[in-house]
């Protein structure tokens, strides 16, 4: 092990990273020291292409000097200063301007900045409860998420996200969280129905959950408009015109996470451009500066400004901020990877590129004998592996069938992720083109081939 | 009104500011363009020294071009890679040992990272919990948090915050939330009585507080080491010995939010340090990249590691992370920020010019008929404002009679900070030279004399 492993070992906490096999050496290291690209290349010189952009975040690239560049001229000038009390930066009004005109959904006006996406969801949550007790809607609070949804990490955010992993031993789920089926149609769906059919069953499903809990108890829904970390799952057909149109009979209001979604992933500017969504609330993060300095943003709709707006006259100051609100090296990292975003083109590259990616693993592992789905929008797509696709038979969940799949992709330079016990998940940067599409398929036939066969 | 100010009016949601007011353009903008060493200037060309350090963050100063430089070569090197399933770049492993062995008091053996202060003060209550699931304790759960604390503005952690402001329509404080006083001496204490006596009653009143609750259903003390934003209050002498004694014997973990005073705020590499604390658990934020880069620390000691790494065994991995924990972007500003630090010795500057300002304020204010008490400790100090200092009558809260003093203070190009509604406080960088701090002292001068006189 080198000095810098066990330093590593020694010191560094690392996020969702089992602790005692990390401390001890089990899980093995990994340590990456430059990216260039789709490239990565790790301290000990293996280059992989990361077919996962991070964690679906560096949509631009790596190593884009004029991001670099901008960032360190910005930090010359002003490195920092708060936005409290009025106060505020040139780079963080010119992206405000930027993502309203020309990035979020029409309809919205204002956008609050924070770090991460999880603190963007806990904004969300902490608005759409001052906005009813301004109201005066004092019980109209609960949130509606859905199952296997990813929406953070916080005590009520990871409440939030509907994945286990995320609850055990933290006292989640929160009181305040309802959760709704996942929109799965291939693994949801009795088989034999239709996608419309599955839809109008989802929307069945929200519809007694709002009747039993009571329309004017429930504050918001929030959702990915495609499931990310969930499992990739892409919305059956007329799902979302009929979920909107649910939830505004019930006056309840839509929270769009587009922390995935947002900046071209699904080969739109958004997900809500994508499947057409008129939300309340947005929240972007990740792709919003390809992951080069850490900014997240709630972007707020008109009439829910109006409502905060009135309210500040009778409440005074809203309590809500963090020391890095709208700091001036994330909103130049935003500013810088937004022009490459319009330059380059690369909403339409990674419809382009993610279509014909999709269509490649589909011929290439569509008759696979262990695949029973391969789905994907845009650049963010997914191989379901199954024990027995006729049948639909699962392998069982502790066999974590894909994590072999994964570990054998990065002995072949290639990192994808594992998501749930049975899923690959994919999401290359947007830059990725035909040829580098056809790379990755190459190897993950190598990976399949080593992890699969026998 | 300039077209900036229009579109920050426009777009730009900000923290802690008056919707109503800021739309309208009743609240004056406040666009900063230039910051160097303690000076900044606005885009209309004035120049201001920043008595508070923004939010008394940016300790080594505005536009160390060394941090851009090295910012700008770590992002053209690696701009990003996520550290889960035990991943890791460079300067991540090397802040982490630094933290450990150079900064953090003894003990402290691990380093989680996160953005903000918030997000670290979150990640702290979640790891406390998960501690005392491990360890079977499911009922010792609650935090206890003191009267004026600052900890931050998410859900749970702006119900640890002990200001109104913070719970006022987001319905906290959260139910796991027991509130201690605030040892505020001046404010707090029986007059006549000596600091010793305060500090018996501010134990006692914590000791009967854990007895009332039942220690076993405490898990922690939240305290930070001296308070900040709460009006700026120095432990009264013995306090954190006494305390911490008697957390011990209650088996209560103590977290050191040093947000504020870490990183020689206090003339000290910690509060820890500066007062004798070993805690249990420590937050960091702001000074630790003094704001070049958004950046939190939780670091953790050495017997509640051995909890969760043991606990992993039979648990797995803790389901806790953010997309930019780790980010090397952070880290390497930490690390810049860390050699400026140590090179130029600014603990030790902090110390002297801290000490010899507030001398100065207390020669010039100590008698104003308007002043009750100058205080503060390092590079961190409050002068507290009394209609009547002798019968120690305060001023109606709704005049708001430091919100005067502090606006007189910026037309005279300083910048300094209203605390509550009578607490006018200082933070300088800590790079702030004894001319400075006489340049300073004339300017508050000068805004008494404009908000304070007839
Ligand atoms: C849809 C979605 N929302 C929110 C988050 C949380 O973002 P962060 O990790 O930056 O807190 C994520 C992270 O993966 C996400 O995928
Ligand atoms: C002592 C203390 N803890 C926590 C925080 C929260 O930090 P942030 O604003 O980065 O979330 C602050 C912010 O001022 C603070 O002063």
């Amino acid at each position: 092990m080198t000095l810098l492993e066990q330093l590593d070992r020694q010191h560094f906490f690392h996020p969702g990273t089992h602790a005692y096999d990390h401390a001890t050496g089990t899980l093995p290291g990994f340590i990456i020291g430059e990216g260039r690209g789709i490239h990565l290349t790790d301290v000990a010189g293996r280059e992989y292409i990361d077919g996962f952009s991070g964690l679906y975040c560096v949509n631009v690239g790596y190593g884009r000097d004029e991001i670099a560049e901008r960032m360190a001229a910005q930090c010359k000038r002003l490195s920092y200063y708060h936005t409290y009390v009025g106060s505020a930066n040139e780079p963080v009004i010119e992206l405000s301007r930027r993502l309203i005109e020309d990035w979020a959904p029409p309809g919205m006006v204002k956008v609050f900045y924070g770090m991460s996406g999880s603190d963007a969801n806990e904004t969300q949550i902490k608005l759409v409860w001052y906005y009813n007790n301004i109201l005066g809607r004092k019980n109209k609070k609960k949130i509606i998420a859905r199952d296997r949804a990813y929406h953070g990490s916080g005590i009520v955010t990871g409440a939030l996200t509907g994945l286990p992993a995320y609850h055990a031993n933290f006292d989640s789920p929160f009181d305040r969280v309802v959760r709704a089926m996942c929109p799965d149609y291939y693994r949801n769906a009795v088989p034999g129905s239709s996608e419309a059919d599955f839809t109008a069953h989802c929307v069945a499903e929200l519809e007694s959950l709002i009747e039993r809990e009571g329309a004017d108890t429930i504050a918001a829904f929030i959702a990915e408009p495609m499931n990310g970390t969930g499992g990739i799952v892409p919305p059956p057909e007329g799902y979302w015109p009929a979920v909107q149109a649910l939830l505004r009979r019930h006056d309840i209001l839509l929270i769009a996470d587009e922390v995935v979604c947002g900046f071209g992933r699904l080969g739109a500017r958004t997900g809500c451009e994508r499947f057409g969504i008129a939300p309340d609330l947005l929240t972007f993060a990740k792709g919003l500066t390809s992951a080069y300095a850490p900014l997240s943003a709630v972007v707020v709709g008109e009439a829910f400004w109006d409502v905060l707006m009135s309210g500040s006259r009778e409440h005074g100051v809203m309590g809500h901020g963090w020391t890095y609100s709208g700091h001036p090296l994330g909103a130049i990292a935003g500013l810088a990877n937004l022009d490459i975003m319009e330059r380059e083109r690369l909403v339409d590259n990674a419809d382009d590129v993610g279509g014909y990616l999709l269509e490649r693993l589909r011929a290439a592992f569509g008759a696979h004998r262990l695949v029973g789905d391969i789905r994907g929008v845009g650049m963010l797509m997914a191989i379901q592996l199954m024990q027995d696709p006729a049948t639909r038979t699962p392998f069982p969940p502790e066999r974590r069938i894909n994590a072999g799949v994964v570990a054998a992709a990065r002995e072949h330079g290639l990192l994808i992720r594992a998501l749930g016990a049975d899923i690959v998940g994919f999401a290359p940067p947007l830059i990725t083109t035909r040829e580098q599409a056809d790379d990755i398929v190459a190897r993950v036939q190598a990976a399949f081939d080593d992890a699969l066969s026998g």
